[in-house]
């Protein structure tokens, strides 16, 4: 193979999980394969951490609503190091740390049917491997004051909650507003985080009033045990000035919280939607008519884009202390996946669940 | 009164209608009442045209979900000529042709709790009236190409019409884009109008062959007859170029259509939310949450600023063919304004239903 | 008097200074006036702090390029309490603090011929008198957090930096860009302030190692003395990752140093010109046709809009910490303006130079 | 070659001019080439047609600014059809019809220094060949309705005029806003048809009678003939309603004009800065601090990214009749390259000069 250029060795295998059937953890199969061929355009890294994320989850359980791969490597997230690079590669070069991009087509704009195609782990092999070759446009620098683990984190939780915040033009959070958080998860604590970087103002919800001493030491202006307040939506609003409510809200629950979240934003305030990790509830939801009663604009995003990412990674750079990502302090080896996956559906981790892969 | 200017001779009294119960039109009464004093910064207009609009049938019927003042004199929508102005103003002069906003505090920028309790009609005295004082901030010049009929359409069809389409800066509807209206009501036929003019493609829902027609004669690409296509949704979507749908919904029905609206959608697209002429179904109605699960953005507004009907009649000055309002034939007098509320009910009109006041 | 509220008794006369004549500091004379009557949508206001602008230098000079009412009340900015509001005022009520807009009749979008004929201190009658009366459209509630004083330094300097930073809605500072700023004047500082409330860096050129120490304090990243490096812009590409330049230059002196902002900035990087207090220059300025050459924006500015003020004083209460404005420990009296023009006119204050009105 | 797929024969050798040397046409060379071979993520493109620029002029001089291959293939438009493709190709496929970028790796968001070294024609081997190989990235499909001459207007001029009109965000041109055009070059003609097309008002200049006509047949509202009106920015205020001025000028000509577009455009309006084409000048050019003292924002451009050009493609196909690209009829063949360029630079073409390859 000469049509590439590196300066280290490259191992001939690869050890790797690859998702064999749809029986939850039993479908997760460790396994050895070859070094794939580097395409012109493409870049091989060497992964030395992986976060995890709910979508990892259910797509060895076939929950998973979008395309799976069968025998895919799973793996949403990962950071590491250029190995060697295709002969068009204008990106990177051997040694640089990188991070991943989920949807590694979505480079800019809108999502399209097309950019919607190529998720890590899901349509195409992801990142649970010692070594994968990625195009490089799929790619992003490792923020310099990140650490592989922390960079992990970024591709799925960072990048949601900072499109969540950011993404919609018009109604992005600047200094002086108010945003609600709910609880504990990846993408929430990046919310808050973000949000107070940039001089906004942060309400959270949480179930615990040990997670509300964490989410007041990532500088939560207010938290809300909303197990003590059921109806939390009226307390925030009590909370902001003129009692008129927040300007964003960040949702990651569904079911379960969305009423909460209409009655707790403003007028002409926004509700960006980003998943239902709080599972199923009686309660009727919301209707999108309701964005008209109550006046307001509800938002669903996936993700983001590589320059969203690439804008995320600055403001990291640019704020070390104050944007580090939160990671649970039991860290996984590469043997010990499915480990980490029980972790992460137990609930009991406080920050994002890490993979780190020894070479 | 000397604390102001005038050009012509001020009648002592002004014929009015006021909304007295609420049972219905019996409620509405014609009555005589004194000029108001002028205030300051106020403007006293001779009303000459009024548009009616759904907002005005149900607020005699006490089926307005915001505050009424009791004895209000109703209309949402006016055109008219500046008779004398307060002192302190500088925005008008006498001989000023002028149009009202529906919000007369809705200056610029998000609506407010403030901003929102000052409607014509509902909170304040409104337009059915020979003669009324208003804020000069709560008045905007009427397009030089526009007779007072034509202008009395867009304070509340055409503003609402023209933010749904650009209201969201991030997402304001561009020239090749496709927009979907619902129907032949005011909001919908502005709609496609400034659709058009902007150089974006239309698709429209109808419920005859002739209204079809008149929506074609008015520049539609498409039009769907959603009694024949009851699942007009998919239909939509595969007269998009690769079938991923519309960039905008301009919602007006609102339980009946909203699941066929999120049918028809693009990925990443809007559906404006403005109203709910369509009336109860009993179907369920999309929840929030499939903002996400569709990913698209679901935005509820009401009206609009003044900022933005100068924008609007800007663009109606400057597009003087492609730009007239749709005003339906039949023109009432003051004294019949019950017969206009009633022909409005019946939904036999084809355009704006409008008042003309004689003097 | 009865058409307006008051909780207070309202003295008869008003200590003020006029600007009679274009002979500097001589044309100031301390006088007194009556109470102006007040208007129905007119608010009087005790004023209890004014702070001093290069603005007001030049104005008795006759150096001011816009039109001057002779006789004028000076002052551009000020803070003090509602005595009194007029009868159609909605705003505000008697014992509201508020805070005074330079341009009375800018309240949102583009400045217009009209919204720019209504300056205090320049027009219309300013700030530097016992009471004046104001439209209730020309004030903003004083934030939280702020004295009198510190609100006083808001209208121009605070306002004009905070429009220089996110007034153009597709390039606003954002979390992680570079931004530049010059010296240590009242806009300079607001905007290192505002940049580093956001989450961006800043670099900041001065003119002495005290001065340098003085903008560290106040959060700069990096600072440049200018004397000791005179082709400064090379500079401040190389203190940016990968030497492409900084986002944004917030261009205060103008002929001195436009030639080394152009060279800072990075592509499709923007310079917001806000004045030109650095004076005239041999040296050419770079021309308009060089924002084509070096491809950036440049941006002319003037103030800002109410809207804009009411955001910015959002971000103030939300980061009481970050966003004190700095005030120059020696505060002069009413007495004692022409003292006050005077040492504003040395240079040697730093922070604003303002006036404490007693009662 | 077995890692492409294709549905035709592949031919062995390009056609294709070089540039050898900077004694202008002397330097054009008419030769041969072997196909390149084919990236992974590359795309063959039999080309079809080619339109010139003033850029392509200037390269064989030795007077373009940025850096030019040695030997390279000159130009920078060109449309044609996709013979085969890379394995690893996802947005093309062969028989599809194609139209370069100029800045291959421009794909969004702002212009880079790495974005802006893949220029064709001047960095990297561009269109005047029969067959060329084109990563995916650099590659648009071309609009439905246009020819292959047509298409290949569109990367410069068509892509620029778009940039200029509707690149700045919070700046982009709307319906009722005015826009001034200068003369009946390329970018200018493209900029009165955009900005027609989305319902904004034209004047433009022009220096005949004749070119007047031509202008007017395009659909500017009113033409101004810059020789007989020297001081034509006070006749633009004129022409506008209140004589504020216009709200965007697409500044083309450069040292000779630009100080008539300042006086023309209105407060908070905008320059778009494109070029220099009407050469030097004995003026003085405005400097960058007239941004402030006349109000306006100068944005320099260059050409615009792929997302930009793919939205422009969308509004073309959306309006095929208003939208047409005007080609001069003086169609040259790929032998007669200089005689192409000598017309070019004579000035007497009306339209853009293109160039068809015959097979």
């Amino acid at each position: 193979m000469t049509h590439f250029t590196t300066t280290q060795s490259i191992p001939k295998i690869t050890k790797q999980w690859i998702v064999d059937g749809q029986n939850g953890l039993d479908s997760l199969k460790y396994t050895e394969g070859p070094i794939p061929d580097l395409g012109d355009t493409q870049v091989l890294v060497k992964i030395h951490a992986v976060s995890l994320n709910y979508r990892d989850l259910i797509i060895p359980q076939g929950k998973y609503p979008w395309p799976v791969k069968p025998g895919v490597v799973p793996g949403s997230d990962g950071a590491g190091i250029v190995l060697a690079v295709g002969k068009n590669v204008t990106r990177f070069q051997p040694g640089d740390k990188v991070v991943t991009m989920l949807n590694q087509l979505h480079i800019a704009g809108p999502v399209t049917n097309q950019s919607n195609k190529h998720g890590l782990g899901g349509s195409v092999d992801g990142t649970l491997r010692t070594i994968g070759a990625f195009d490089e446009q799929g790619l992003v620098p490792v923020p310099e004051c990140l650490t592989y683990i922390e960079a992990a984190t970024l591709p799925c939780a960072g990048l949601t909650a900072w499109n969540a915040l950011f993404g919609l033009s018009g109604k992005a959070v600047t200094a002086g507003q108010y945003v609600l958080t709910q609880g504990t998860g990846g993408v929430s604590i990046f919310a808050l985080q973000f949000a107070k970087a940039v001089g906004a103002r942060v309400i959270a919800t949480t179930s615990s009033n040990e997670k509300a001493l964490f989410l007041q030491r990532l500088g939560a202006d207010h938290v809300i045990n909303y197990r003590e307040t059921p109806d939390w939506g009226s307390r925030v609003k009590q909370l902001t000035p003129g009692g008129v409510g927040v300007d964003l809200v960040v949702e990651v629950a569904g079911p379960t919280t969305l009423k909460q979240s209409a009655a707790s934003v403003k007028l002409d305030g926004t509700i960006s939607v980003v998943g239902f990790v709080g599972g199923e509830s009686k309660e009727t939801m919301p209707s999108l008519l309701d964005t008209w009663i109550n006046l307001f604009t509800a938002r669903g995003l996936w993700v983001g884009s590589r320059l969203q990412m690439e804008d995320m990674c600055r403001a990291i750079e640019a704020n070390p202390d104050r944007l580090h990502p939160v990671v649970d302090p039991r860290v996984f080896k590469l043997s010990q996946v499915k480990e980490a996956y029980e972790y992460l559906a137990s609930g009991k981790h406080q920050g994002k669940v890490c993979v780190e892969i020894e070479h």
